[in-house]
């Protein structure tokens, strides 16, 4: 059985892609959280389970998988569903995760992801509303070229795994998105996993000064929905 | 045949990955360069060919995929030479590959890839130093591991591919890494494809002014091999 090391569910973003993911798919593994320390930058105590210090983190049979787009890869060797089954569908979904992994640096700086607060922000920049724009036309033509309802198709495959936490930071900081992209963005708020991770995160007492601050940085908060 | 659509060769380290991988692979494409136009946050010249306005992009059969990653496994699913056969490698070097596919924020910031220059950076902070220690311990890793001379193995794979740019940079800013780090390094600055992309980037007498400026921001510029 797989064994996934993961950060905070109010925080950590890039925790919540291959957790939302084997979910999804009833993958089983066993969930390993720990708290990031302060500063965030240094989470030496991460070395323990993975060699970049850095969530999530996937054993298995004595390998470690680093990385979220890595562990996506990894265990698509051993379950085909990871990825959409259509060759077409699949270099699509590879280019929207991969897409996300390095780029978005704006709307993933300045809407970090807390899922139990909603924020409004001090401004929406140019160069933020230029992400907003790109999510639109990305979720726009994956829905229409593959028919919907998830990215890529008919199927939930890694691809809408990685634009998950781009469903919590729309519920956070109330972007606005075009119909058929807001629409997707509630399909996965309302998936099983997501409300799942959802409550968990709420349930979280502990408080990491760095992402507090980066919120309060960017916006003023309107409802603390954690609990305390 | 692949199209591959470049940027700049002196800056774009993002161009450069597929580029390298396809060339050291003996794999044919048709290479289209398009250079960076001011400001570089809204290429939307490259809209025309890519759907991200980012560069590199593939185009293949009518497909178009978008980003670096997705090519290296787009092409993989037509030539196992992409990543290591072994499969524990191959987890390695997809770990690695998308470690440095969205971290390494540090390093990529500031040591910008600019082929053609020498630079004395003003200071090595301690967050560069840490992205700096991080290279020392995964080259020192996948070469004891894996056996050498590449990073999982004895063949030149993806994961090479994606730290071509980091061997610009360090040769650049003279950065300092362990011996067995430095020595890979230089492995992959002697690739005849890396000699090629070097001696090209070097004859470009386009100059970008947000990357020119990048430069000077961060260090002196001690010495410049570019054409005029």
């Amino acid at each position: 059985m797989y064994d996934l090391y993961i950060a905070n569910k109010n925080y950590s973003s890039w925790s919540l892609r291959p957790w939302v993911l084997l979910k999804t798919l009833n993958i089983p593994f066993t969930e390993h959280l720990h708290y990031f320390s302060t500063p965030i930058g240094e989470n030496v105590q991460f070395k323990a389970f993975s060699p970049s210090s850095l969530v999530p983190a996937l054993h298995d049979q004595g390998l470690t998988i680093w990385d979220s787009l890595a562990i996506a890869e990894y265990v698509y060797e051993a379950d085909p569903r990871v990825w959409p089954a259509n060759r077409e569908a699949r270099a699509f979904a590879r280019s929207a995760a991969a897409e996300m992994h390095s780029g978005f640096s704006v709307l993933r700086n300045i809407c970090t992801m807390t899922c139990g607060l909603r924020v409004k922000l001090h401004t929406i920049s140019p160069a933020l509303q230029r992400n907003i724009d790109r999510l639109d036309a990305l979720f726009s033509e994956g829905l229409s070229r593959f028919g919907g309802p998830f990215l890529a198709g008919d199927t939930f495959t890694a691809v809408d795994a990685f634009y998950c936490p781009v469903a919590f930071r729309v519920q956070t900081y109330s972007l606005t998105l075009n119909p058929p992209a807001q629409a997707y963005i509630e399909r996965l708020l309302s998936l099983p996993a997501m409300q799942d991770w959802y409550a968990a995160a709420l349930a979280e007492t502990v408080r990491e000064p760095e992402h507090e601050a980066e919120v309060t940085e960017a916006g003023v908060i309107e409802a603390d929905y954690r609990a305390v």
